[in-house]
């Protein structure tokens, strides 16, 4: 947020003829707002970009990606809030405190919404996170990613939702276009749209914040007392894309809407080129759970499989 | 230049079993040269992209656009290096000691490689750039770039030269890139190549230093000696291009060789496809002039025009 000169009015109750003093700055729009006109500003844009890529509708049975974070919380809060049927999918990845505090958080939202949560405990499912990045050597963060896709996807499924949304914010969504950007990856930027379509096994994905910042999105849980996870995952503090977050952020501080800008001309200019040089994916069912998978066994059974061997290896060494 | 431990031993020197120490690093390419290797791989990599994009051949008559600053006169030292018929082209914009000093620098220079100058006195052709800025009120960096392309093109036709060379460096490039890309703009990117094909009045121009950094160039003028102008034009410290340079520079620092993946896949895997999208433009002759135009008369012209009309006004407003 940027600074606020003492008495700035907010421009909303200006237009209104009230005579309110606006509590914080928007800079990438030039706009000063109270607390009460930030709330609903928030939820007009998250609505407006619902609507803009027909995201869904009153009728869908959407189930929120909750982490127990700002974004995922207010997400939910918001879908509820405008009239959306959304329910909650909490996925515990036993990552220690980060995970027992995150459900927990989670857990106490859901009841002051009185909306439903789901609890899929990872460690059931495969593995604690940590252990099966360190037992199969590979990143945490990528391991993460592929098993939190595979279960949501199977568990929407499962539960009868036809509409996965996630908490992604815009901070989130220039940081992987910008990574995606300086590699000029045309696969990657071919598919870069805030809405993944359903088909050949997989739910609808949405992420209705894309045009959100982290600030605005934590400015906006703070002002409706929404009681978040406070510290990021220990494991992400030193990842890519925190770091480009940062870059974009130094940025936007020194040319406001830097972001905003490079997103949505992104969208507007050069998406509907790039997405004919989009290839179709081959996918088909995993032979093990049934999952939709680009080979014979999907990217979940194939990290399963490798933990459970080298698990029992290790049991095996344990016991000579 | 990165961090050298000492006693590395330069990488080439090495190859060829001499037992040489490095003097400098290159993060980007993870390489430790001497100073003698480091000089033949920045003429080597110039070459080779003299090659790539079929800039010119050893018959061709190129005019170096000179500034007097550490990438011209390299580049300048370059072409006649490797057997290139270059002269030089300096336009004096009339900015007091800056324009004074690299003058100086770029006529000691000729001097040293034997190959002719031409200097071309914008007071002459329109007025001092500080004061067309002043009395038409424009951007003092934009009427630069107008004046400058103006005059490089109609005196390389004069003067008989086929080929238009500029010191632009991978900063230079990258920093346009990053402009354009934050825009997404079709328009500029589907045009930004090292090579601007000749036709319809224009002269072929190229920047054959599209792939050495900033920093590469002032290490190759220093390690040749080559006495170029050591600050800044004083009317570019603010400009929008430097604090783009600031920020890939800093990202550049956290992921060496961010500035020429960035360059380089976007000539390889982007490029192609927008200039599908590249818009032709109708060039004609300007009435005044005779030089390409895009409207009934050129911008060199428009602008000229408006400073004789204002400068006349101011005159009588005096005589008053």
């Amino acid at each position: 947020m940027g600074f606020l000169r003492k008495g700035t009015k907010c421009l909303i109750c200006r237009a209104q003829k009230i005579d309110r003093e606006a509590i914080l700055f928007l800079p990438a729009y030039r706009l000063a707002l109270c607390k009460e006109h930030f709330i609903s500003w928030v939820k007009k844009r998250v609505y407006e970009t619902i609507k803009q890529f027909s995201m869904f509708s009153k009728e869908d049975k959407i189930l929120t990606a909750v982490s127990g974070g700002k974004d995922s919380l207010s997400l939910w809060f918001i879908l509820n809030d405008l009239g959306y049927i959304a329910d909650g999918l909490y996925i515990d990845l036993g990552i220690d405190k980060y995970s027992e505090d995150s459900k927990d958080l989670a857990k106490n939202f859901s009841e002051r919404i009185g909306r439903k949560l789901y609890i899929i405990e990872v460690k059931n499912e495969i593995g604690r996170i940590p252990e099966v990045s360190k037992i199969t050597n590979r990143p945490i963060c990528s391991i993460c990613g592929t098993v939190k896709r595979y279960l949501m996807n199977k568990y929407a499924k499962q539960l009868g939702y036809n509409i996965i949304a996630t908490g992604h914010n815009l901070d989130d969504e220039v940081s992987f276009l910008f990574n995606n950007t300086l590699n000029w990856d045309i696969r990657y930027l071919s598919r870069q749209y805030p809405v993944l379509t359903e088909g050949k096994g997989f739910v609808k994905k949405v992420k209705p914040l894309c045009k959100i910042t982290e600030k605005e999105s934590a400015m906006f849980a703070f002002f409706n007392k929404i009681d978040y996870i406070k510290y990021e995952c220990p494991f992400s503090l030193d990842s890519v894309s925190i770091k480009y977050k940062k870059f974009f952020s130094m940025l936007e501080e020194e040319f406001p809407s830097s972001k905003i800008r490079f997103y949505n001309n992104f969208l507007k200019n050069i998406f509907e080129i790039l997405s004919k040089y989009r290839e179709e994916e081959k996918l088909r069912n995993c032979i093990e759970c049934g999952e939709p998978s680009l080979n014979e066994i999907c990217s979940f059974c194939v990290l399963k499989n490798k933990f459970r061997k080298l698990e029992n290896e290790l049991e095996l060494t344990k016991k000579v």
